[in-house]
C-alpha cells in the first residue's frame, strides 16, 4: 500500500474536517481539571460542542444526548472513576465512539490499572497517548516520566517502522485505533499505520496539547464513520494547528501566546489547509 | 413604560458599573471547573474579588465574608452539591444576593432537579441561563442540547415580546430577576422586561461566556440594591465587552484570542462606554 | 551582612534559574482547580514539568517519581485533603522539597487548621503566602479578606524592617523558608531576610499569580540545594516576569493579555535578565 499517493489520504483527512465542521457533534468529556478549559475551547474551535459531566448520577443522561465520549484519566479520583465507568457503559451500549487517553499510565499503579480496565471492559474505539503511556497500557516495558514521554520511547525517523509495527500490534490486540503522538505521530489500525510529521516543538511546552487532541479525536470520530481516518485527521489537524500557531510567534512570545494561537489556528482551520499542509506517510 | 427613554436605563446601567468598580465586592463562586479560571479573571477585571469554595465544611465561613454567591451546576457532583446547599443556606440567612446558573438543566434529570431544588429551597435573587435551561427549570417543555440552547428556543426579533412575557412570568412565579441570554438577551422582573442586543456571535464559540456572566451578575448584584438593574447591567457589560473584543479580531484570530480580548474588554470597561454602547429596549 | 553587595545575591538568583532550566524537575502539584492550568504552564515555561494528582490512592506513586511537591489549599475538599496528607507523608519520607501555599488561611477555620496541620505534621520546606495568610497560619492576629491580603497587613517601604523581623521569626518557629508576597515581597530564613521590589500591580488583577509562584518555587527548590536562594529566585523570577509582561501592555490590553504575557515572560526569562532586573535588598 505504500505506493498509494499521500494526496489520497490527505484528501480523506480534509473531508473528515469538513464533515466535523458541518456535523457539530456534542462530545461528552470526562477529562482532567488541568486542561479542561482548553479542551472545551478546542472543540468549540472546530464547531463541535463540549459537555463535561463526571458525576455518576449525571453521566447516563448526558451520554445519551452526546455523540462521542472522551475518557482522560489525568486527574482521576474515586468519584470521577465511577463517572467514567458509568459513562463508558452507556456509551458502549449506544455504540458511541469512545476515546481513551491513558494520561500517566505507567506513572502509577492506579492509572495503569484503570486505563487497562477501561480498555478491557468497554468498547473503546481509539486510544490516544504518548509512547510511554501506550506501552504501559499494554504491558510492554515502559518507564513513564510523569505525564511526559520517556525520551527512550520517543519515535524518531529511524524507529518509525518499529513504532508502526508496535502500533499495528496494539491495534490488533485491543481492537482499537491507536494514535501514538509525539514529535512524530503514529496512527494505526491492525493493518495500516501512518506517520504524521506535522506539529511544533512548542506543543510540548504547553499543558494540554495531548488532552485537547483526545477530545478533538472524539469529535472527528463522532462525525466520521471511518475511525482510522478520524483519528488520523485529528492528529493532522492538531499538528497543522501547531505549525500555524508557531508561525505567529515573535521573540516576545512564549507558551502563553502559543496556547492562544493554537486555539486560533484550530478555529480558522480549513479542509484545504489540511490538504496542503498534511505530512502523512504510510509506515 | 415603553415611553421611558433608553438613555435613562442606560444611565442606570452605567451607574451600576461605577458602583461595582468602587465597591470591590467579594463574590463566592461555586462554579464548574471548566470555566472557573475565566470566571475569576472576569471578576478581577471588573474590580471584584473571586473566592471559590465548594467544600461543605468550608463554605459557611467563606459565605460569611462574601457579598454575593454564584451557584453554577455545570460540573455538579455529590460533594459540590452539598457545598452548594450549605452555602445557599448561609447566603440566604445573610440576605446575600444569590445567582443561580442552571447549566444543562433539561439535559439530565439530576441537573434539572437540583436547579429546581436550589430555586425552591433558598433565596435566589437572579436566575441566569439560556432559554432552554430556563424553560427546563420551570417545567416548560424544552429540549436542552447539552449546555447549548436548542435552536428552536432562541429568541429572535420576532419572538422578543413572547420571550419577554415568558421571562416576566418566570420572574413572577419564582420571585427572582430572570436573565435569559443568547443572541438577544431578555432581563426581567415580574413587571418589566428589557431586551439587550449587544454582544458578539463569537461569545458562543468560547466556553464560559455564560458562566462568566453569572459570576459578574453576582458582583453587580452585590454592589447595587436594585437587582433588576444589576442583572441588566451585567448582561449589557458582557455584551459590550463582546463587541469591543470582536473589534480587535484580525483574520488570524480565533476563539483563543477572543477569550483574551473579552477579559481585556471587561478590564477596560467604563460606565461611559456602557452608556454609549448599550442597546436596551423595553420589551 | 547588609554590606554584602546585592549583585552577589542577584547572581545566586540567576544561577538558580540556570540550574532550574537545566534540571527539568518534575513537580507534583496538589493545587486548586481555579488556577491549575496557569500553574502547569508556568512550570513548563521554566522548563520544569508539572504533574497533578490528588487522589489518595494515586499520590504515593506520583510523589515517588517527582522532585518536589506543592500543596495549595485554595479549593480544598475532603478528598483532596486526604491526597495532600498522603503526598506530604511520602514527600517527607523522600526528603522532597514541599511548598505550602495556605490560600485563604484566616478566611475559614478549615483552611487555617488544615494549613497549620500540614505545617506541623510534615517536612514543609517553604511557606509561600500573602501577609494575612502567613499571620493566620502562625496564629498572629489577622483578618484575611478572602484570598486577598488585608490592606492593613500590606508591606510598605516603612514596614519592611518589621515584616522582615516577622518573617525571620516565622522561619525560626517553623523551620521553614518563608516567602511573604505582595507589592513588596519578603523572603527569609531564621537569620536572613530579603525584600524584593520587582513585580507589577497587574499581578493582583489576575487570578493565580500566587499559585503559580508557589509551584515555580517548588521547581526552583527541586533544582537548588539552598532553599532560601531557591525561594528568593522564584519570587524574583515572577516579579521580573510581571515587569516584562507589563511592558507589553497597550491601552487595549487588560488582565486577559497580562496573563498571557506573564507566561510568555517566564518562558523567555534568562539568568542574565534576572541579574539585570532583580531588585533585592537585605532587610
Amino acid at each position: 500500500m505504500t505506493d498509494q499517493p499521500h494526496t489520497q489520504i490527505a484528501s480523506e483527512v480534509a473531508c473528515a474536517l469538513e464533515s466535523l465542521r458541518t456535523t457539530h457533534p456534542l462530545v461528552h468529556c470526562i477529562t482532567n481539571y488541568v486542561t479542561v478549559n482548553d479542551c472545551a475551547n478546542a472543540l468549540l474551535a472546530l464547531d463541535a460542542s463540549p459537555i463535561m459531566s463526571d458525576e455518576e448520577d449525571d453521566v447516563a443522561d448526558i451520554t445519551a444526548i452526546c455523540n462521542a465520549l472522551t475518557l482522560n484519566i489525568g486527574t482521576l479520583n474515586k468519584q470521577t472513576i465511577r463517572g467514567m465507568e458509568e459513562a463508558a457503559m452507556h456509551a458502549s451500549e449506544l455504540s458511541h465512539a469512545i476515546v481513551l487517553d491513558p494520561v500517566g499510565a505507567g506513572a502509577s499503579k492506579l492509572r495503569t490499572s484503570l486505563a487497562a480496565h477501561l480498555l478491557d471492559a468497554y468498547r473503546v474505539s481509539i486510544i490516544r497517548g504518548n509512547m510511554s503511556e501506550i506501552k504501559a497500557l499494554v504491558g510492554a516495558s515502559a518507564t513513564t516520566r510523569g505525564v511526559d514521554v520517556n525520551p527512550a520511547d520517543a519515535v524518531t525517523q529511524e524507529t518509525i517502522p518499529e513504532a508502526a509495527d508496535f502500533a499495528r500490534q496494539v491495534a490488533h490486540t485491543t481492537g482499537c485505533i491507536v494514535a501514538i503522538t509525539g514529535a512524530i505521530d503514529i496512527v494505526a489500525d491492525s493493518e495500516r499505520a501512518f506517520a504524521v510529521q506535522n506539529g511544533s516543538a512548542l506543543q510540548g511546552r504547553i499543558t494540554g496539547a495531548g488532552c485537547m487532541l483526545s477530545c478533538t479525536t472524539a469529535a472527528f470520530a463522532a462525525a466520521n464513520e471511518n475511525k482510522l481516518i478520524a483519528a488520523l485527521a485529528a492528529v493532522v489537524s492538531m499538528g497543522v494547528a501547531g505549525e500555524v500557531a508557531q508561525a505567529r510567534m515573535t521573540p516576545e512570545c512564549g507558551n502563553g501566546s502559543f496556547r492562544t494561537y493554537l486555539l486560533d489556528a484550530l478555529f480558522n482551520q480549513t479542509p484545504d489547509q489540511l490538504l496542503r499542509m498534511a505530512k502523512i506517510t504510510e509506515a
